[in-house]
């Protein structure tokens, strides 16, 4: 207990020292940004990735903790004597795209796991930077948003629900078929770009759905929202329903239905797998 | 001149009026919110629309201003000894349902101009409500965001370009070929739910284009960020390619394409016509 209360002030630090980190290059942003190279994950690397990765690196080792560092820029690194103690799954930025173009919607995301699994994530942050919003959560101890716990949405028709929708992706014909039916039935379709953070919309209610069937978003910047949805309330599956048995690796990909209550998800998920309805 | 500089000044007026009329609803957002019929223009209004327009026409009939308001919410009225002199078009919400729910970006929306036509508007204002931050602009003189002058994205390639594509319509079918070929060309699809404010994010080039063609959005939700966009140098026209030649009326809709750039706009036609390429 006294550790895992621990681990949730750690990784307040980690998003102080990131905010104060990244905030010299806000300076520079309006220039075009130098290629740093494929990140291990195969996204172009962009410096404010790198700073915000290093500072929370950095928060971690002076916190004389043991661990292995999940990452989407550098990969999979070990720290410490006893590496395996933990598992340290990090998006230092979450909607660099945002981040860079001035677009105010963009987070860090940590998760803190005992395997390289994502059903073993035990604490949690998504710290929304530029509205200075802190969303965490402990395994079995409810989700925050600030000190205040955060639930879900209780809304259950699509008519007038908000759903976020990811749509980024050049193979869109391919996942059109799977999402029409859903556009057509939600009210308001939304994508603000971080999707870390809008999972936590969903775990506070903002929002009532986020659909990414694309196969493209990676399991380590989903870690950490998932955990938050979750002890918020909500639900998140794969499109077919099931629960999401993902490693925690640079390259492993998710596709994910994640909604505030049990019935909005039943609906989206026979909405967006018309074939295999019963 | 003087008078035109003080349109301006009457609709920062109007922006600081909705602001404190609308603050005191925050307080009971969490509950249901009563409906309360529907508008002119066929939505349903929300308290916080009408609060808006109520904090608008306020400042307006301070002014001693004859004129003939253009509003979603209430129709058209006119206001004064001369009501043909000018004409307000007012959205007093744009992204009332981001409001509603707790999304952080919307904004009030006001044009004045001299025939109830979009091409006659010449003051405009697009005030960020959230964030605190005000688009205006004056035919001829340019776009203003807060004091700073305000000019769009030189990027030519969809590739890496940030674009925003508004696809609430249960009509998406219809429109589907339409946008597919652009979602597939394009890096990023963005869609915050505030039509006027995103038109103003591709006015200061934090995205690069903006794109509606389901015919559903209203021409007085668009008559100030029309000319914010224009005036900071973008580019707004039907999805053919010919200049938005609407009336401004509740009942008005419109389609439409912006962007930063006669490029970029350029490649965003051909891709949402494909049958009409020579």
């Amino acid at each position: 207990m006294e550790f895992q209360d621990e681990w949730l002030q750690i990784l307040r630090r980690c998003k102080d020292n990131v905010k104060l980190r990244i905030q010299p290059l806000f300076e520079t942003l309006s220039e075009p940004q130098p290629d740093l190279g494929k990140g291990a994950g195969g996204d172009s690397m962009k410096a404010v990735d790198l700073a915000a990765e290093k500072a929370i690196i950095e928060v971690l080792q002076q916190s004389n903790v043991s661990f292995t560092l999940i990452s989407e820029e550098s990969g999979v690194i070990e720290f410490g004597a006893k590496p395996r103690q933990c598992y340290v799954t990090v998006d230092p930025i979450d909607g660099t795209t945002n981040l860079v173009r001035g677009l105010p919607f963009y987070a860090s995301s940590i998760a803190v796991s005992s395997e390289p699994v994502l059903s073993s994530v035990y604490a949690a942050m998504v710290a929304d930077l530029f509205h200075d919003t802190t969303y965490m959560a402990h395994v079995g101890k409810g989700a925050y948003r600030g000190d205040e716990r955060i639930a879900p949405s209780s809304r259950l028709s699509l008519d007038d629900a908000v759903v976020g929708l990811d749509l980024n992706t050049y193979r869109v014909r391919e996942i059109a078929p799977q999402v029409t039916g859903l556009i057509e039935a939600t009210g308001h379709i939304r994508h603000f770009g971080a999707n870390a953070l809008e999972l936590c919309y969903v775990a506070e209610g903002l929002t009532d759905a986020f659909v990414d069937v694309r196969g493209k978003l990676r399991a380590t910047d989903l870690a950490a929202a998932w955990l938050i949805l979750r002890e918020a309330g909500g639900l998140i599956t794969t499109p077919e329903g099931d629960a999401l048995n993902v490693k925690l690796a640079p390259t492993e990909k998710v596709k994910f239905v994640a909604a505030g209550n049990p019935q909005i998800h039943r609906t989206i998920l026979k909405l967006i797998q018309p074939r295999k309805r019963k």
